[in-house]
């Protein structure tokens, strides 16, 4: 089978329209859904509804008559199990259609390939991999979950020209500009879960929330490395625990007294072993992925940005950085890495860069 | 008088003929010029020769019959005094050209509009202000060397993502890739001479000499900071000192028999004044200016750079960054600052962006 270049079209709207929800569909993935006729008019469209249901296929099925020749493009291979939605597969053959054109393979083992044969077994044609690339931004932290049972994880970074995240004194207001800050505001939509080392809560009392306009409702957990649970008890997050999830993780050591004051307060403290760099990560990350969570940002400090780094979790790393000049004494944005080789420097590529009003994003992946 | 496109196009390409000698014409900026017929055709073009002579706008006159309507563009208001060229003025004059169109005028205070005042007070129509800006970095370090007696700063780093230019245990080949290195030796082609701290020296004896096949011979001069002259006299830098210029900087306390040996080497050793921080870079570029050094290019250590960046005199800083993560322990890029506030930050913007094989060179200049 040969692909169109309609079929890239389609699949190309199909993916914009679910980069639209991203961030906003909950446990599930974001998927974009079109349906077009014989004649390659766009009969309707759907994406995965806010905190996952319904799901793009049924809303882009529901209530339309398929005709003869009809295409439905999705971005995700169609669902084959009972979650908290009914099967698409099954949406999808009880339509009509008789051609389905998939970007990407759902790597949850319970669908994984399934949902294709599936609907091959109905008679229905199905081409797979159109624009499979292109979805990679979409699904890469989910797959990772729903492979290995913990969130992928994403940095964030902002520093000056020379990579420093403070001044000696403590003082990073503002590296980076406005437009970087509101970038970074996206990237915590974007992510289930928001992780910081507790002394960031001392140095800078973050709300951590996701403050762009009308999107504060999607803002991601709120999660802190706290081995010696410091927390102030009157910071920001803990002040707005009941209304923002609120997860602190540490060490068995803790005040059981400081744990149930937090948890009055609408806390989740969790405990978690201790490792020679503090705080194990991947405990974090198993108990994260349990509960759902199919990515976490990570933005500092710089020693939980160091285990991030090394991470075999690790997706991306956003760096914001400014034209701005600190000097050896500031504070460096990575902790230390133990690398005695520069083969051994984590494998990254820089995968994309954008001018953010002349401060640069770059974004990171891991090279494969 | 109205710039038409004419102007901009035939500017355009003087330019461009100034940038292909540039790096090797000696004290003298190289300068671009074009002779123009009244029916646009272009009747002789000329650029400053190998080491500054003859001038371009010699070259470009040199044997041609100028028609009425004729206009002559160059890069640099034209000479006005004799140096070791006669006056292009009045080779202009001579000439029976009409109409001349300057780019940028000449700060140096002997030329500084007395050339183009010249040039009208003999009936020629002169437009100056074509395509300034665009002859900036064909004359910003000399301008400063004519205008202040010091040679304009340039800076090159070339380090990891985060800012490192060397593990922990000193280890740095190769951070950056191949394209990046190969750029480098254009700015030392570029630069009157390369400076670097004695460490560097006695951490990677390098040769400092731009390695552009058929380039060679216009390497800049070597010169070191070496407080206590500790500079190796086997060391790459002093075994070519009689084939490349070599400078040695040091303080008064230096041994007189090592500064003997070095100066039997071909070597200039010069006492310089020490300050806090070191020797005094001032002074090192005092001395320079007094040699007419147009340019300085800094490689490194940090502690230089760190002088140098917030130096009066710095015109840009070339930074070649890799992908490579090195983590808090590597050596980083810029020495102390002792910034306690970042509007003290040093004032650069980001000017150009360059992809070199997916290193990234990042051009900064001077906020002005």
């Amino acid at each position: 089978m040969k692909i169109i270049r309609d079929d890239n079209f389609f699949m190309n709207l199909a993916i914009n329209i679910a980069k639209r929800n991203r961030g906003m569909t909950g446990v599930n993935p974001s998927v974009g859904c079109v349906v077009v006729s014989k004649s390659k008019t766009i009969i309707s469209t759907g994406s995965t509804g806010t905190n996952g249901s319904p799901h793009a296929e049924k809303v882009a099925l529901d209530g339309i008559n398929i005709e003869a020749g009809s295409t439905l493009y999705t971005t995700l291979e169609p669902c084959f199990h009972s979650g908290k939605n009914p099967p698409c597969v099954n949406e999808i053959i009880k339509s009509g259609v008789k051609r389905v054109v998939v970007a990407s393979l759902d790597k949850n083992p319970l669908v994984n390939g399934k949902g294709i044969k599936k609907l091959k077994n109905s008679g229905i044609t199905v081409l797979k991999g159109v624009l499979t690339e292109e979805t990679e931004d979409l699904y890469n932290e989910f797959f990772n979950r729903v492979s290995y049972g913990v969130p992928g994880i994403n940095i964030k970074i902002a520093s000056s020209a020379d990579g420093k995240t403070a001044l000696k004194n403590g003082k990073s207001k503002w590296i980076t500009n406005k437009l970087s800050r509101n970038y970074g505001h996206k990237l915590r939509l974007f992510n289930d879960g928001i992780m910081v080392g507790i002394n960031t809560i001392l140095k800078d009392n973050p709300s951590l929330t996701c403050r762009l306009p009308g999107l504060t409702n999607f803002s991601p957990s709120r999660i802190v490395m706290d081995t010696n649970l410091k927390v102030p008890i009157n910071s920001k997050i803990i002040n707005t625990a009941e209304k923002n999830e609120t997860i602190i993780f540490t060490s068995k050591f803790s005040s059981e007294r400081k744990i149930k004051i937090l948890k009055n307060k609408g806390v989740k403290v969790i405990k978690i072993p201790k490792t020679k760099q503090g705080l194990s990560l991947n405990s974090a990350l198993k108990f994260l992925g349990k509960k759902e969570y199919n990515s976490l940002l990570i933005e500092g400090g710089n020693k939980l940005i160091a285990s991030a780094i090394t991470s075999s979790h690790l997706n991306k790393v956003f760096w914001f950085s400014s034209e701005k000049i600190i000097g050896e004494e500031g504070k460096p944005s990575i902790g230390k890495l133990n690398i005695n080789n520069l083969d051994n420097s984590p494998n990254l590529f820089l995968q994309n860069m954008i001018n953010l009003d002349n401060n640069y994003l770059k974004v990171y992946r891991v090279r494969k």
